[in-house]
């Protein structure tokens, strides 16, 4: 393992992080809340012990992707450990667990809190944790990559593990150029969202932390009562831009180029569009009579549906005592996820109709054994390998969601509150059911269901491999039998 | 497709069950409760719609897989449409969608019950409904291939359609001295367990039935108490037979054949010990404070893991007032299911092994992507074929229960008894949690749930792939372009 590179690499995001942490700082001073200087202290940390570590220039800039996911996975614990630090040292989340969850929470864009109650905290504090859902959503890395010069090999692992989604990378010939334009799209449509809520009339901090938040997919929210406290218009703009958010970047990318037909062609989307359209209907008609007329219901409902498939976490009404068919609507759609190549989190739907093609694939070999096609997507056929990733994805996404929900049924209060807090933490959506329900919070669990979510939370956003990989422990074994080797040849292995 | 052999199969199994109804009549004569017409009626019923539909014997005795799925699907649905008949027509359960919904729950050896209290039934009733579990066990096609003559190739396909798991067929060169071998050991161990009970001064009646119930891997119970109305000894001899039933039978027949090693090697069986000690282990820890020292929580526990694992689904306690940490390592075992080639059900502890084993391989070749090795089971590489045809399953199975799930919660009460009502079906055990806990019943449930709940009991008894296959347009479509090729060619074509 190419220890250098990965040092550096983590070194350089935190220095990033820093530099971020004065922004939170600058926003206290507007408000004159008193917090700037937990915000300057972290900043100095943060960035002091990023140039500890990328203080030596790597010499061999290759690495491979488990380089890559170990990177990945140490830069997303990075980020939260010292981004925490503020919310810690200012005595806001006391203790040091809580204020972990809180911000890896912020980084994987998934918004599940421990706090009761969002409108005490500082403006500072409501601004951090909304614009790391912004750092988190396209990935840190995907940004990195963008800006820092790398050798063009080894940027495609990094990418490979990192950004959300199978297939990003194939936009450009140079990722590098990839990165660049998937971020210009994303930078473009938050600044859009937030015009479109400051013209609506929405306060600045709200219209600021919220387009961060629907643009990670986040979810957290500044007020006490989330999203009932804006007028019927923001939140229709809302619910445009959390569908917006989810879709796979890729079609954006397409019509930016004018290939306006390759985009509307796309399976994933189409797919993506009509999940929310069914949803909508379904639920509509279910919580019909518990709103003020259709409007009310459909409206309701997008933004809901919207909010769950795209695993932002926002909530514009108590969905928990709504009917079990909408929260049964609503728990799949937690499951199903975004648009692979989207900020949003979950399994995935292209994962998603690759894998039920398959099943048909299956029962039509049983009529016809000897008639066996490849299955296609996108007009394109989806080769062995990339079949086989996606049923054992499946399968780990299974295993990991299985022993979370083990273990955290230890202490959790019922099994629906259980189910639903490892299904929103482990697909970064926030909210789940019941005690764990949109007005609720994750304070109540034990420090070991804690640490299991921040897991999930890691793992889910970072697509399984790269956390999985951080506890595999040949990973490790390999290197200190590599050492051992080195000591007895007397010469360098790399591998 | 073949339908004259398939008919002609359908036919010859409803003759059998016609034959089998008489023996709950003469039951009925011994206990003088005037039920017996009724299953004499049901009998010539069932055995003259066998005769008419197996009247004329097929020419062409070939058939596929597809046949043999069809066949089997239809021949469960055929025992379950005539079974139902008495208990229908005696007005012991009025609703015909009731009748119909335990006599799947009979013969899929579930035993998920709409009878409130079943100590008000009648002894025939009773001892259909046991005897329903015994013939459902190892499979009603099992029974015949040993002794309808059949050509050799084509009865491979139906045993593939039908045998409990997906490894049987491989012990003996001929498929029909398989069977054979199988339902010896079957009624070889029926047959010991009835004669430890009896001696053990259980009532005959008794003894009898909740013996098939456990070799079927059942559960329905004849008494209103359960389990608790019998004697520790009694419990301790139904738990271990209830495990004994669990176990792969390729196990017992190395053993009968001598081959100490191989059947200690066997990896699905040791996974399967180990994981019912494991579970037993947990659940003493969990529940002591709520039972009688140490032996009782032990034998508890015990009873209520072979239980759940074996999918027999017998309550010896109400296990649905148990901590949320026992619920929850019932409910995992509700999935996992017993070994493969048991009468048991569930997702089979083979398939779980070598799809744990997958995920092994997938992590490694992130680390090391040149050298990927396949994955052994039982000392054997796993071929392509059976890992991709695993992996379908398990998205099929996953699929199945999420749309179930789906249907269920318009009607269900809450996300707890929705959940396990239809892993209770889908795995064929039984009692779930809550409103379908153990000293519960699914009666409240709407038609509409109780249908998904049928169609559930008979894709899982049944693997999945016959009822699927059932329900896919294409292949009825194929025979209807066919028809229509023949009378534009003049000329026949088979499939």
């Amino acid at each position: 393992m190419n220890y250098s590179v990965i040092f550096y690499t983590v070194g350089y995001i935190l220095r990033i992080e820093g530099a971020m942490l004065l922004l939170p700082g600058a926003i206290d001073l507007i408000y004159g809340e008193g917090q700037w200087m937990w915000y300057l202290i972290s900043a100095v940390i943060c960035f002091t012990f990023g140039l500890i570590l990328s203080f030596r220039k790597p010499k061999n800039n290759v690495f491979y992707l488990k380089e890559g996911c170990v990177t990945t996975a140490l830069s997303w614990i990075g980020l939260s450990l010292f981004g925490c630090l503020p919310l810690f040292m200012s005595g806001e989340i006391p203790s040091f667990l809580n204020a972990l969850f809180e911000m890896v929470s912020g980084f994987t864009t998934t918004g599940a809190s421990i706090v009761a109650d969002v409108g005490v905290l500082s403006h500072a504090a409501n601004f951090w944790r909304a614009f790391s859902h912004w750092i988190g959503g396209m990935g840190v890395l995907v940004f990195l990559m963008a800006i820092i010069p790398m050798t063009g090999g080894s940027a495609i692992n990094l990418m490979k593990a990192e950004s959300p989604g199978p297939d990003v990378g194939k936009l450009a010939p140079h990722i590098k150029e990839t990165a660049r334009i998937l971020y210009k799209i994303y930078i473009g449509l938050t600044v859009l969202e937030i015009i479109i809520l400051l013209v609506s009339k929405m306060p600045a901090f709200d219209a600021f932390t919220i387009s961060f938040a629907t643009a990670g997919t986040g979810g957290f929210a500044v007020r006490s009562a989330g999203m009932g406290d804006y007028s019927t218009f923001q939140q229709v703009v809302i619910t445009v831009f959390m569908i917006l958010f989810g879709v796979n970047f890729n079609a954006y990318y397409y019509i930016i180029y004018r290939k306006f037909k390759k985009a509307f062609k796309m399976e994933e989307v189409r797919a993506y569009l009509l999940i929310i359209i069914g949803a909508i209907t379904i639920i509509t008609i279910n919580i019909l009579s518990m709103c003020e007329g259709v409007w009310d219901a459909i409206q309701k409902a997008a933004f809901q549906v919207g909010s769950i498939i795209t695993t932002t976490g926002f909530s514009n009404a108590d969905f928990d005592t709504w009917p079990e068919l909408s929260k049964g609507v609503l728990i799949l759609l937690m499951f199903v996820g975004a648009c692979a190549g989207s900020t949003g989190g979950g399994f995935k739907i292209s994962r998603a109709i690759i894998l039920i093609k398959s099943v048909g694939r299956e029962i039509t070999a049983y009529i016809h054994p000897k008639n066996i096609k490849k299955i296609n997507f996108d007009s394109q056929p989806v080769d062995h390998e990339t079949m086989r990733s996606i049923s054992v994805y499946f399968v780990i996404y299974t295993l990991i969601f299985i022993v979370s929900l083990f273990i955290v049924s230890f202490d959790g209060p019922d099994f629906e509150t259980n189910f639903t807090a490892v299904a929103a933490t482990f697909n970064n959506i926030g909210p789940g059911m019941k005690a764990v329900g949109p007005t609720q919070n994750f304070d109540f669990f034990s420090p070991v269901s804690k640490i299991v979510m921040i897991l999930d939370m890691i793992a889910g956003r970072l697509e399984l491999f790269p956390l999985l990989l951080l506890f595999y422990p040949r990973i490790w074994l390999d290197d200190i039998s590599h050492l051992r080797n080195r000591r007895v040849n007397g010469k360098i292995n790399r591998s």
